[in-house]
């Protein structure tokens, strides 16, 4: 029977919950590998996966007799069967998070559940820790990206724009075996750099321009994130420190992150040493990597909780100087009893492209 | 003043709504020009934009005086101020089809409105009516992409693969002022064409393989979105009599769609001349295109509704025999009182590629 699925009804016990309608498609990926537009049902003795004429085929194909799936076609589902998936369910457990008010309703019309009760990202928590088969995906995913950038370092010219370099990225994944990219690529090139959310434009590279270059792909599902900022023709000696203080911080914070370690005291650890230099932490320090780009754990001064083996995270200081540039390096990481693994492996310290052009 | 607002405030009035709460971030947009995150808050007074740091400079950007906006920063909100925001009203309309349970759980606690009424779509119903700037908007997303497909009938060549097709329309788009795609390009050849909602694949383009290309840009912020089905090297005779059913029903749609025109009959025109002749219409005849690619009103025998001038709609009708091929015309439409003016301007007869390689 599915691990995972096995692993949500003895957590249901727990709550006092007899049956479950789980409507995020990511957390129904996550359950049973499905990657389609459907509800999962979780009812007292059964599991069914409602959907459409247009998934059957592949969802037939892609689980297993092991999962102890039922697959239905909605149109053939009658308001009398709504009506008794239920039967019996003194509680049955939804996604406040996920479904709209309007599905809240419909779902209360429909299945006529005795109480509807809200589950609080039970899914989503245990997503946070990762199985093998997920960490192996993740580092393939990361893999592909630390050869993108590999390829890009010889790619980069000045004189070419953001958006080229963006769109060579997406082209990487897609010739080397990625899903898509995880996440709207950011290319920042000088100025634009001091945006911590900045868009790839039509700005042309510039010797001495730093360039942020913050990606990731997806690999069978799973994401990838990784940011460097690198350099054209030379590295300007004003942003050396600046550099240097977030790559310090962030090298820290690998040595901090494992393990039981407290979230909350490693973003005030990164925020509290770029203030005493007169910068401050504008965004997040990291965030749980997977399914999903951005997922459970958020690592910020906001979350008291503490990391666990198996959470992937990434690891991502910065600083902005606004009107004039930033820096930010980013890593994926990966949590263990002893300390932290990198799932990036690209070099971090000054990147010059293009250098030959520069020396003119 | 904003004249989109003034007529929200007015269908609030007929509503008795004194307040509404604005979150998805489509019909900010719409209704302001702003393109960020944060809540649009209709108070019986004041229109309030609550957004971050990260978005103020921009939206103050986006904003003009006669759209009669405050922008607040979230972070200077105290709790009382969100309980004022509303004092005085006695019903406040919310998103019931966006926010989520747990959105409407927060904004009832934060709010302490005394009571938050459903609004049911007010707002995506105004959207399907374009005014003259959406609809220059639409028509350059449109020109772009039959600027697009001209490019592609000489680009693409047998041999090459789906991925790399759907590649260079995005490369195309980007590189000719578009925002980006407004959907996941679908490039379907030889038997992939007979699924109605495939992805671009590794395989190879043949001589004698139908290629259905399904794709549109954003243009800033409007959408686009045509299919044409096109031959590699020679058009098979089998799928003659196919093309030719689904380019007559697509005229026939075309001359159909006006002003008062019933969605359910014209749907079920289409739907019966497909099955006189052995096939049916598996997917919606259609539906509206704007800031959202697929919004309302959608085209379909479901849809008991009336056409009104100025909606832009689709007009897709296609047949599709499960691991042939398949066959699907689609052109962007605007409605007028006494007929329709087709915003996707490409031919609809057939189209060989690559045919001098076929005639070796």
């Amino acid at each position: 029977m599915n691990e995972k699925i096995n692993w949500l009804r003895e957590k249901m016990r727990g709550l006092n919950i007899q049956g479950m309608i789980v409507s995020n498609p990511v957390n129904i990926r996550y359950l049973t590998g499905i990657n389609a537009e459907g509800v999962l049902l979780i009812t007292r003795k059964e599991n069914y996966y409602i959907t459409d004429s247009r998934y059957i085929e592949d969802v037939q194909n892609t689980i297993t007799i092991d999962d102890e799936i039922i697959v239905n076609n909605i149109a053939d589902i009658s308001e009398y069967d709504y009506e008794n998936f239920f039967s019996f369910c003194e509680n049955v457990g939804f996604e406040e998070n996920y479904i709209t008010y309007a599905t809240y309703k419909n779902y209360m019309h429909k299945y006529k559940a005795n109480n509807l009760e809200e589950t609080d990202g039970i899914l989503e928590k245990q997503r946070m820790i990762k199985d093998e088969k997920e960490i192996s995906l993740l580092e393939k995913a990361c893999s592909l990206t630390d050869e993108c950038f590999t390829h890009l370092i010889q790619f980069i010219k000045i004189g070419m724009t953001e958006k080229e370099i963006a769109y060579e990225i997406e082209k990487y994944f897609l010739e080397h075996g990625a899903d898509s990219i995880s996440f709207e690529t950011i290319v920042a090139s000088g100025k634009n750099s001091s945006k911590p959310h900045a868009k790839a434009t039509d700005k042309k590279i510039e010797s001495g321009d730093p360039i942020t270059i913050d990606f990731g792909c997806k690999y069978k599902g799973y994401c990838s994130d990784m940011t460097r900022t690198i350099f054209a023709g030379f590295v300007p000696e004003a942003i050396k420190p600046i550099y240097n203080l977030v790559l310090s911080n962030q090298l820290q914070t690998a040595k901090d992150m494992k393990e039981g370690a407290d979230i909350r005291i490693i973003s005030r650890n990164v925020d509290n040493d770029f203030r005493l230099n007169g910068y401050s932490l504008v965004h997040s320090l990291g965030h749980g990597v997977g399914l999903e780009i951005h997922e459970h754990p958020f690592i910020s001064v906001k979350n008291d909780s503490t990391l666990k083996a198996n959470m992937v995270v990434t690891n991502e200081p910065g600083i902005y100087i606004p009107g004039e540039y930033g820096v930010r390096i980013e890593d994926t990481i990966l949590i263990t009893k002893s300390g932290c693994i990198n799932l990036t492996k690209s070099d971090k310290n000054y990147i010059i492209v293009d250098s030959i052009i520069s020396e003119k």
